[in-house]
């Protein structure tokens, strides 16, 4: 069975294919969709303390799985819209953030690594 | 050998326990971390015409590549800290669309659900 | 002496002119560049506690004074493309809000009007 | 009579004093308010051509007015949590812009000024 980012590829072609949506799909519009998605997610825990956002109730943690869901979708999209593997590109991103952020330096720190 | 998905999370799993990251890992920070991922890959497209987005040049698509693959890891991290099934929300939100948007209703058209 | 909206929009209007941006400048890639400067002004904050973003280091609040302005710059450049008068626009919506928001019914409360 | 930005200033520092949300106002919060706010304006766009963009239909234009005015409001408030006076701030940013994007090198240009 195929992994699951690229069932996901597949399916959502499938999606656009049969409702003429590539003409829709330009890596510009599906960019500007993630990131309203991504907004929309954030939307629930603005005014949520930090400690209140580990502990959700249950209808708002229903709405944000569906929103985790949507960004999720527009982003093994416009992956597929531009060619990247995405499983491939997250590797070796984290592997660039082992460098970036050694463990000895970065530990028990949220600075940024331009800042450790 | 376990889903991409999988892999993902146990790895950033880790990579904050080394760091001792789980006190910043709040959903609500990991959230605002997720929407500015997804706005710094929006920002290269920000005036470029729809044809533009689909032939960047080839500075571009690394650094988008790059963004992408933020993107997913703070989904990634979300998700896991919110207990919630990335690939099993995906799915159930596919087969909502799929309602939301016939094929007859939606096909050659943008329009939201609400306005089909 | 004009109001500071009516001079930045006129200001904005100029130095478009001078560099022939109105091609670019349509309100969708301004809706786009406004999200984008949004999120470049929320990113300082995303791993700040709530006490810490109300003390901010100084280097830190000089970046935010920037990217303030430049939210406010596509906000009423973008508000020039769509014909909207935008103080007027943000005095009808604080009468709304006084509606949604109940001195008694708000009073110490983060929820959303709609959980009120 | 004073201006616009600080007419607003002082109404959103009653309208929040009434209702007791200061608590609620920290700039970390706000910031989030804000770019939630900014996606909530992009959205109408996502899916839109330019051309379309400059030619809202009127449903749009009233809903995309209201997302303007909410971005004013937490631009207002956010500012002045942080003692920023917002105008001084937008012509201190739009001078730095003029020397960053000379009209000769820029002029019927939308390349970034790293890239002129």
């Amino acid at each position: 069975m195929p992994d699951s980012l690229i069932r996901l590829r597949d399916a959502l072609r499938v999606f656009a294919a049969e409702r003429d949506w590539d003409q829709f799909h330009s890596p510009k519009n599906l960019a500007t969709a993630l990131a309203v998605e991504a907004a929309e997610l954030l939307e629930p825990f603005q005014w949520l303390t930090d400690g209140q956002s580990r502990d959700l109730p249950a209808d708002t943690r229903a709405a944000v799985e569906q929103e985790l869901a949507d960004v999720l979708l527009y982003l093994v999209r416009l992956s597929d819209q531009l060619g990247v593997d995405l499983e491939q590109a997250a590797a070796a991103k984290m592997a660039r953030n082992g460098e970036k952020y050694p463990v000895d330096k970065s530990r028990g720190s949220s600075r940024k690594y331009t800042k450790l």
